[in-house]
């Protein structure tokens, strides 16, 4: 039954009765959190076999013969750039190879255009002003990076394409400001969207005012399918920007986070030579090299791309469940209610929800004071401001498949008793 | 016999002489590299049994129970801490884990502090002009760093006994764009010489004008000794900065690069609570956590501090018959000429070799034509510039005892070569 087209009565008795069972969950003492995209531990015991695959009698040459125990390669191996090359879809030679990271990689890269600029163009720091565009709802850690470095963050609204190109192509035009973008195009952050072909040609034939914009392209998800008959696939944007005579538009990341071990991993800048020139200049100050055993480990435990995918289907089957479960409880509970709605992603690590206006905060607030965490309402838009507070991100991945259907039952318990007093408010 | 007391007929017969034996070295076309400070293989083969210590079997959890194998835990594990802590005789609650290199985090530190300023001062990019104290001959990539963001860097000769401090005292007195100083207070790079009690004191002693004035501490050597009997010890400059009213003012660096593997190991800063405040602000931004699976290795090979000096040992019966060699080599061939003063250190990575004044660079160059690749003459100087065109680092590390050997010789005859043709110009 939709929730607004009920009479104040119903609506009063209703709120009355999950408000008991409300008390009745918390009476439980629960402490479940389905705040961060995290691995849970089963997904981590896939990759234990990594462990065992160098060991005190190995060789640790890489194919060149470079003895990977010693100083140098500043850009990383040939075979790392192959592998992580082959998950970007771009050839290896596009590739520089980063520490544990890709986080840390975007940092460096928004550091690096700070302080010296982008291929000769004045370092944003001597700029008066630096915008980036922001699709929201959208990564927390994306927007604290530009933030921290004083960067102004214009909302662009997502679609289930991606983001509003309308708006992103007017917008770059128009303000040499403006020096780049946060995408996530595949399984975006939190919604689970993939961009189409049209959003990605036309991120490709973007004419924007500043010579130094880049798309910053995050490919957090491109192998983080949950299913093998159903997947999304975005066009390879690198390539795009090539024949569109915008090669250098663009740098990609990528890393082996939900690949391997979260913050042991290896991960990977991609883009033009050009690029790549400019970013080793730099590179070659602040480090001799990244962690070469590392990635050395990692292509030896992967081999190559399709035993990278075949080890992403073992986190599928582990996923996959877990994302079924939230959206089967959803269902049921809230379902034709007209109180929220939620992404059905084939990939990536979130379900994005939409409450009704105002009630995000709430939701979030009700769901902590009986012990299940969520990511803080708001954090998916640039300085914490959800302009119509009714985005909320669930992380799906973590708890055990057991706690994660009581913490979900929970959820939907909450936005039914919020939305409800919202109504009756508003009555 | 000094040279520049032979008759100008005996330069030029000994000169002859010596011409052909460079043409005879020439001629056997070899290819030795003396020029970085890289551990040799057989180095690298001690620290083998670390790739056996985590298992796919093994526990990955440390020891307050966190799993390393997910994210987390932005300023490292406890244990890891006190390792490092140990190794740079600082409590572990002074400091944060890194990544895989030292250089990185000094970097790292240059450039937060070129963006975002030190404890709420004004970030250096936002002033007319930021300066440099750096102790010469020092290490290139430091200089590297400070170039690549357009710090000037101001000259600070060395002695036995550190950088000159009257000197030192009153720049930094008198000028409040002085930002900073490198050290290397142990084993520096490359004399070899140790910061005395007396220099480590008036730096923990000094008044700088600029209130964000740090001291980069570089403890690159600090336990990196070549005898068990005759070591040198370095005063710790946190505490003695604490005990004197200026707990602020260091930043100390340290990583595993030359005890485990280079590249692949893991770095720490030391630093006051403040400072660790201040930098854990920027971190937090930067990074989710460093690859804790790699500290847990650290610590589960070695144990404690014990362990590592006696690993330390180890890499010292490697690296001490090569540091005799070439005092050996240099005391056969030029004691007694005037054409050279080099430095006997007790540990680090280097020696250094003062020759007459304008000679440096002949001296690389002649060594490079018969196949010897010295570090270029300069490298040792900001900017690459020598202004006695004297200095010349000699890293004996990494070449096999044969072919240092062979390498020495060359350089001995060189450095004769290239001094009596100045001699014989000047006469």
């Amino acid at each position: 039954m939709v929730y607004s087209q009920m009479s104040l009565e119903e609506k009063k008795a209703l709120l009355s009765e999950l408000t008991e069972k409300y008390n009745e969950f918390k009476a439980r003492d629960l402490s479940l959190n389905m705040a961060r995209g995290k691995p849970s531990n089963a997904q981590l015991d896939l990759s234990m076999g990594m462990m065992d695959v160098l060991a005190s009698t190995s060789d640790l040459s890489c194919e060149d013969g470079t003895d990977c125990r010693n100083y140098g390669v500043l850009e990383g191996l040939d075979e790392a750039k192959k592998l992580l090359g082959d998950m970007m879809e771009v050839p290896a030679d596009n590739i520089i190879i980063y520490g544990n990271s890709s986080l840390n990689v975007m940092y460096d890269t928004i550091s690096r255009c700070m302080t010296h600029g982008v291929m000769g163009h004045t370092p944003w720091c001597k700029l008066p002003s630096v915008k980036f565009l922001c699709p929201v709802p959208g990564y927390d850690r994306h927007f604290a990076i530009t933030e921290h470095f004083g960067i102004e963050m214009i909302n662009v609204p997502m679609t289930e394409d991606g983001p509003d190109m309308d708006l992103v192509e007017t917008l770059v035009a128009n303000d040499s400001a403006i020096k780049g973008i946060w995408c996530v195009p595949k399984y975006s952050n939190p919604q689970g969207y993939s961009y189409s072909n049209e959003t990605v040609r036309r991120f490709a034939r973007l004419k924007p005012a500043a010579e130094d914009f880049r798309v910053f392209w995050d490919n957090a998800y491109c192998i983080h399918h949950l299913y093998d008959d159903k997947q999304d696939f975005v066009l390879e944007l690198l390539d795009e920007c090539r024949k569109a005579g915008n090669a250098d538009m663009v740098y990609k990341f990528v890393s082996t986070s939900k690949i391997s071990f979260p913050g042991s991993g290896i991960s990977a800048i991609a883009a033009s030579h050009n690029n790549l020139k400019d970013i080793k200049h730099q590179m070659a100050i602040q480090t001799i090299g990244h962690d070469k055993v590392n990635q050395l480990r990692h292509v030896r435990y992967f081999g190559d791309i399709n035993g990278m995918r075949e080890h992403m289907r073992l986190h599928a089957d582990i996923l996959r469940p877990k994302f079924e479960k939230v959206d089967e409880i959803l269902t049921r509970e809230l379902e034709g209610t007209g109180v929220g709605e939620w992404s059905k992603p084939l990939g990536g690590y979130f379900v994005s929800f939409e409450s009704l206006d105002g009630c995000a905060k709430d939701i979030v607030a009700l769901c902590k004071k009986a012990g299940v965490v969520l990511t803080n309402a708001g954090a998916t838009y640039p300085y914490g401001k959800d302009p119509r507070d009714s985005n909320i991100r669930i992380a799906p991945s973590y708890p055990p498949i057991e706690d994660l259907a009581v913490a979900t039952e929970l959820f939907a318990l909450c936005v039914k008793i919020v939305s409800l007093k919202k109504l009756i408010a508003e009555a």
